[in-house]
């Protein structure tokens, strides 16, 4: 049988590539100018901007057949659950506050889903320009080389990214501390923080660290990142061990189980409210 | 008057990009063939053999009339004493545990003083094929685009940059987090870490975050990117707001003396045993 999402998947990675040179232009020409009171309003324009080239693009070629999901439109209040539809999930800039800074990690992430399930996965990390790609079943490519994670099984050999979020309660920042201080102490060779989490993902796939994990990221933000995982040989668990959901606010992806499961035992877990629980009525 | 070290200052970057190409090619073919339990050794041939061409390569070309403080030579013993002769400080290979993994952010670090003065400094960022230089008194420059620190004052638009050191001892590790909640809850825009502080200070040159402080760093991570900073338009302060010491193992760069002081406030300081302290006979 023929794949019946190829097309699909091909277009994306052509999306996501015009999409990150839009991004790459605005954070040569306009951030570099902008004075940093004018800043927010450039991000929430290129944000825009992208996710309206991204959608219209898909559309076009693939019609109201399909569904989105993406950072933007949600935020309008556009719903935010995944059906059996055709799906796809859009990040349209991971890494605002990187793209702000002009910090050199910003990705376009597109994801596809079927049924539920993740088909494909694209992010194209626009200031490195690195492409990286993923089908079900068909390995994870970055600029159309094969990758791998890491065979690392010795946790003390290990290199773990996080990220502070952005949530400045008390409660939570002294939770990721916490959790950050043990997983050091392990001991592992070291943490880091990209500042994106979909190029967080792409480090875990290329063997760059052993591990992801956050809580308080959205499902546009790892949906890709999930499928070019688990195509390069890794693992997504929920932050408790327990099954990876992808609406969950939670995540945990690996190079293999060992390496997550000893992660998993330090995770102080404080609560996010999924991104399908029903809107609240203002 | 010509300029007595401009001769030196080109021949650095030369070296530099040698240097650099070296590590990356160890990057590219061994690491990846090499199994866990022989990267250590990896690493250390690597070092030595970069440190190596750095040093007998200034050593042909300067003479012995010059002095080398270079991070494997101390190792074996050599003295890490600032004179007033023309010496090269120089770290071969800045971001060993990011060379181990095949993370992104691996620099050749080359910094010259006479008279116990900085002239010059220059970082290979050699994974990403980026290479910062400046001279005192001309500018800073990337891939010689003249590069500027950012322009922002106010501490809730900034991003911080910091490293959790390699030291796993419960009261540095302790006081190094604490610092970095604090910091983080100011509030800022972000926390990030690279995994080198010559990429860290890089980092504040070009702009892309306000400020990098670390206790426990060497003269030979930070002599190059002191110059950098200072020349791309920033400052460098002890931890405590005194005047910076290469030798002292502590160091604030920043983009502005608003932004050092803010972070001053938070660092919880430990000791760290100055470079040029008297060698203790084993």
């Amino acid at each position: 049988m023929a794949d019946p999402w190829q097309n699909a998947y091909d277009f994306a990675v052509q999306v996501a590539r015009a999409a990150g040179a839009v991004i790459r232009k605005a954070a040569d020409d306009e951030i570099k100018v902008s004075t940093k009171s004018t800043t927010v309003d450039l991000v929430t324009q290129t944000d825009e901007r992208v996710e309206k080239i991204i959608i219209g693009s898909l559309k076009e070629e693939f019609g109201d057949a399909h569904c989105f999901i993406g950072e933007e439109s949600v935020a309008k209040g556009e719903p935010c659950i995944l059906t059996d539809k055709p799906t796809w999930i859009i990040d349209p800039v991971d890494g605002t506050t990187n793209f702000v800074h002009g910090f050199p990690f910003v990705a376009v992430s597109i994801a596809f889903a079927v049924k539920k399930k993740l088909e494909f996965g694209v992010i194209y990390s626009c200031l490195e320009d690195k492409m990286y790609k993923a089908r079900k079943g068909q390995g994870a490519f970055c600029d159309d080389e094969p990758i791998q994670v890491s065979d690392v099984k010795d946790i003390h050999k290990s290199i773990i990214i996080s990220e502070h979020g952005t949530d400045r309660s008390k409660e939570k920042v002294t939770k990721i501390f916490n959790t950050m201080q043990k997983i050091l102490c392990i001991p592992v060779h070291g943490l880091r923080g990209s500042g994106t989490a979909a190029t967080n993902m792409c480090l875990v796939a290329i063997g760059a660290v052993e591990a992801f994990f956050e809580i308080g990221i959205h499902c546009w933000d790892i949906a890709a990142g999930a499928v070019i995982v688990k195509e390069a040989g890794g693992i997504l668990l929920d932050v408790d061990g327990g099954e990876f959901d992808l609406m969950s606010r939670r995540m945990v992806s690996a190079n293999n189980e060992v390496i997550a499961k000893r992660i998993i035992k330090e995770i102080e877990i404080f609560p996010a409210e999924r991104d399908d629980a029903p809107v609240q009525k203002k």
